[in-house]
């Protein structure tokens, strides 16, 4: 996978996945999305990417991911076509290769894809033109890259750059979480000290993507001396499969509350991807807390998308070159 | 609610309502869009809001206004994001407050809220933080204060400054009308000579929303030397709501016909806020005849959109300052 | 029609269809269009719309030819406003000129227009101001002449600008097709040397649209020796109307396979509008093939329609005067 989205310059080509990703790569974009922040405040991004285009290509509609990355692509100067494959050509039979070598033949360099099927967004990237950089906005349960990003990012802000001196848990539904699995590749690059699971047994992966971590089904213990609380959204679809009884036992036990928080560490923070369902994995009060860094997260990954898209399409590449 | 809307230097924090708006901040406003519309077309706007975003934030769909809306922040320079709350995570169960506190942590300081629910909008201002600036495109019944600041302009541009001396007639279904209110609201502060409200029983307002009003069911008696005529739009649903008996009917009681219109003083205007029905509410040969100043009001919604745009959001806010 | 698309100094004023348009304004257009490519991308065509604002107004949904346009009119420095009609106004009972003026009253001059009616998009000329062009984009089964334009460059850069040359292939479901109507027309004003329709009787138009054309049921036949392959798309709805017997007989008398394609000359080119039902009207090894000038064509879209928008918005309307 790597080879296809880093270059033998160890340029990023793609971004497709964090698995593998070479620290290095993860890093320099992690400094850069910093970077980006305070140069986009001053005004001083917009020639990055000018008149260049990049399309959203969203086979599966996600208002709020695509906003974050339209704003990313227009702070760069960049000219943003939303493309909403649901409802497109694609319905009308035409294969999703088409569509993207449609788009790309009206000269669109960087495409962000959103795909329902794992691994999709990478077979895509392999039918584009050489010229051309996808970004993998989410596909199936397999990686949700730039959000992985943008959690570390926060995290880093929080906690300073050493992830060995980190706890970090991560509670919910981890088996159909592209989020889950993107912030494992990225926590395991990055050398994370202690990384801790918790969840129903039935919502956790049965294949080797928990290897390395310690899991449990007991939150209150797994919550102890956290440093880190990364929360994961419940799809409330999951009581209709059976693999939940209810919403209510799901609170009750892996539900957090402010009460439960103080079993972790005194300056543990709190991460949620979003949308949330409050009241289910997470309370008002830990949710709207001091300890919460759910909305430093959307801030962080509008700077992320944008050192992505720089790295990718961006005149001088330097950035992401070793 | 003024309160909230205006702050203690007499600058607008956001535009809810036009209830209780002083009337020196509603006039600048009248004079600012005045102003712009020349400016725009001259190409001198782009600066004003260059680099901000502003975020058209719809949880009941409007193609019209939010396009209305897009031009003005397009013609001051703005990044726009159309934001389709009724599609998006608000239908995966996230609180609009989330959502708009999502969009706000992306750097956006500038949001056009429509809502179907009365008050909404406030409800979400007081959710936003100090820097952040809403616009109520429209809450339910409540109000549409843009509507009531464009046909103010209109008004203005063809009657002068001086409200007092006008005899001014609004035609049609006041009680579900957010356009009615705003209007009403606007021509208390500017001290309209005289308010006349005709439409059927079952379709105005038994609150006291019609106050200060001269009421009545005889359209050719109230079109009596009116300077100004305000029709409203009939939504069909009415009929099936049993509020009129049939859309026939409507129009042989309410309905402005050319004939109808000339009980009206000789240099009467005709004002309507769109989307027509043509032949239930007003017939063709007005809409379309040289006493209409319909499409003069769509144009005067973008220049009042820019104005109210850039008090909120210009660096420089004198606009609006006392 | 030309009458209302040109005016009497030989300018377009709106681009209705291609049926009469004058050779040397088609020619202009054509010129330019291949001008403007090497242009955009040196970033040098900002300011050709700088600050107009052009609105797609489709009545019948399609992302992709919208998209074609709107990256059209962004490289040419236009605001471009997407307005989906389906799903807008015009569902509340407005009409579709109410809906054109008042887009056209925020201050918008250029429009781009798809409608299924035949038709439509003239009538819709007819009632808009002086200055306000209109672009058809597709209507019913009339007219799409940028697709003509574009299939014409697209000729004209493989082959050279003799068309008289040329003996010209159009396969499938004219009938249904306003592809094939605004490319006959164009092949009409440029002369081609010969022009062959084949495809089912069923899928014919029985009106003198085929005049002086070479009909035929047998591709085989019709192959021989042609220079230029335009493929036609299947509708799959031509099954259920009973037009066509199946799907695999279509495939099997219709389809270009690449067997069928040696028929054709040596150095023959493929053209298919897109998008594409591979299997059906057209084999994988031909579309992806090395005679395939399909994605030429997509990238040739964006040409045309920038050369079509400035001819009918630019300040320098020259391009297309005598």
């Amino acid at each position: 996978m790597s080879a296809r989205q880093v270059d033998d310059q160890g340029r990023l080509r793609h971004l497709l996945t964090l698995d593998g990703l070479p620290r290095d790569v993860l890093l320099r974009l992690l400094d850069r999305a910093h970077a980006l922040q305070a140069q986009a405040l001053a005004g001083g991004s917009r020639e990055i990417l000018a008149g260049k285009a990049v399309c959203t290509l969203f086979f599966e509609p996600s208002t709020r991911t695509r906003s974050s990355f339209q704003l990313a692509a227009t702070r760069l100067g960049a000219d943003v076509l939303n493309f909403d494959a649901s409802t497109s050509s694609t319905s009308k039979g035409e294969t999703a290769i088409d569509t993207l070598r449609n788009i790309e033949a009206m000269g669109v360099r960087g495409f962000v894809v959103r795909h329902q099927v794992d691994g999709a967004v990478a077979v895509l990237a392999e039918s584009a033109d050489a010229g051309t950089a996808l970004i993998n906005a989410g596909d199936g349960r397999s990686a949700h890259p730039t959000q992985g990003l943008l959690d570390m990012l926060t995290i880093r802000q929080a906690k300073g750059g050493d992830f060995s001196a980190l706890k970090i848990l991560m509670v919910g539904d981890v088996r159909h979480s592209r989020v889950a699995r993107s912030d494992l590749h990225a926590l395991r690059t990055l050398g994370a000290g202690e990384v801790r699971i918790c969840g129903p047994r039935t919502l956790l992966p049965s294949d080797d993507t928990l290897q390395g971590c310690v899991v449990g089904e007991d939150l209150d213990a797994a919550l102890g001396g956290a440093d880190v609380v990364m929360m994961l959204r419940l799809q409330r679809e999951r009581m209709q499969e059976g693999l939940i009884s209810s919403i209510d036992d799901y609170h009750r036990d892996f539900g957090l509350t402010a009460e439960r928080l103080r079993r972790a560490a005194a300056d543990a923070v709190v991460l949620h991807p979003g949308p949330m369902n409050r009241g289910v994995e997470i309370d008002d009060d830990v949710a709207d807390g001091p300890q919460s860094l759910i909305l430093k997260q959307v801030a962080n990954g509008v700077a992320v998308r944008m050192a992505v898209l720089e790295a990718l399409l961006g005149d001088d590449r330097r950035a992401t070159a070793h």
